[in-house]
């Protein structure tokens, strides 16, 4: 049952099963690609899984560039840290957050979209973006094939607008690589947190932090059969620890700014 | 087949199939609800589903709270744009951009983690409490039940803050109402933008604008059939109009600095 490897739990347990709870909790992370190419129809069908999530009062504030071109897939790996696996994906999804077809609609009336300075805005071209791109990923690993989020993407946001020929108030949120897995690669599915340390009933609960130790040693475990070190909350605050651990993402909001994605 | 009323176009059609991509498509939101309760059992399913989603460097970067008791869903019903259904609903799940523990974590440890300074740290929380709840939408309409998010609850962040206990680093990113469909609800799966106008090859191209004006037509026969006027353009543009078109979310940037999620 893939819940136990989820929780990285010999106890852990559902209730209720079925082969779409199934397929969700053995997601794991893709970063190894065969070469079979992503067919036009796999496409199709991701984007239409993809526009079926919900959207914040039916804006679909969002769009995507489906890239294929090996050039272009090598510019935007340097780009998003040097991740080789970026250029050895057959397709690589850059998902926009896309406030600008709001604003051509605006500017054809000859109205203001005003509400569109604000971050709540912004917010919901993230928010948006994310739920659509999510379905995608269920919908690739119901046809067989894996995927992997990249948000580096957002290392250079401005370098990516230009490569993709963004417009104006439009933003890659973030890449995802997408083709079928490579049987060799040494990955698996990454346990997470307790529920009894996400989940709070009526009211939030501090005290859910102690299950936190547990999981330590469950993540511990786990990055050691990859040869990795250290526990969830040494990663967590190596993660967080300052600016210079961001890879430039801390000038986020000013190249925001800049796209035309303000944060009013 | 689904593809042909998630677009309105009796001409759409996909080259691949699966009963995940069925269930995908056929997505609607549901805001009537059966008396039947969200049983435990679910409710782990869907946050095991949550929790299987990706999470950025695996910060796991959310909390949910699960709210059943009728006074609070009451109380969260009036700060979200007094929406009835949310009180109706037997379970209302309200999902917490979380960077609250990690600042616990790093209080412990007493070290620093001033990445949770900047936007991009705030907006990953935002986005990894989307691919989560995304997949707990699909957990859900996979048992049986259905559900609706409410971005309202942005509408009154310190208030829904005092009434679920969130701690400082800590902020609703959205409510989702869940329960079983009552099937006198008058609503349809809404079509979506043809894909031609979301979907880019290699670059960016604006002129897919063009293919707005068959989806307000195709929206505008789907509004009238709910008695509903407008079209998709319009819809958009009054949406956005401006801060007074907001809600009180125009405020959210001061509002997030306040509780603790900075946008540095």
């Amino acid at each position: 049952m893939p819940v136990t490897a989820r929780y990285g739990d010999p106890a852990a347990n559902l209730g209720v099963d079925n082969d779409v709870l199934r397929l969700q909790l053995a997601h794991r992370s893709v970063r190894k690609f065969g070469s079979r190419e992503v067919t036009d129809d796999e496409l199709t069908a991701l984007i239409a899984a993809a526009q079926s999530a919900p959207t914040s009062s039916n804006l679909q504030a969002w769009s995507v560039v489906a890239v294929r071109d090996p050039q272009r897939k090598a510019r935007l790996a340097v780009l998003a840290g040097n991740q080789a696996f970026i250029a050895q994906a057959p397709l690589f999804l850059v998902w926009v957050a896309d406030l600008s077809r709001a604003r051509r609609l605006a500017e054809h009336a000859g109205t203001q979209v005003d509400a569109a300075d604000y971050l709540e805005t912004t917010l919901i071209g993230f928010i948006d973006t994310a739920l659509a791109a999510q379905n995608a990923v269920i919908a690739a690993h119901s046809l067989g094939l894996g995927s992997v989020f990249v948000g580096a993407i957002r290392n250079a946001p401005e370098q990516v607008a230009a490569e993709l020929g963004l417009p104006p108030h439009a933003v890659a949120a973030f890449g995802l690589a997408v083709g079928t897995p490579d049987p060799t690669e040494q990955a698996g599915v990454k346990p997470r947190l307790p529920q009894a340390a996400v989940v709070h009933r009526e009211q939030y609960d501090a005290s859910a932090d102690a299950h936190i130790a547990a999981y330590n040693e469950r993540l511990a475990a786990y990055n050691s059969r990859f040869g990795l070190a250290g526990n969830w909350t040494s990663r967590v605050l190596d993660r967080l620890r300052g600016p210079e651990s961001m890879a430039g993402r801390h000038r986020l909001r000013e190249t925001l700014d800049r796209l035309g994605l303000p944060s009013r």
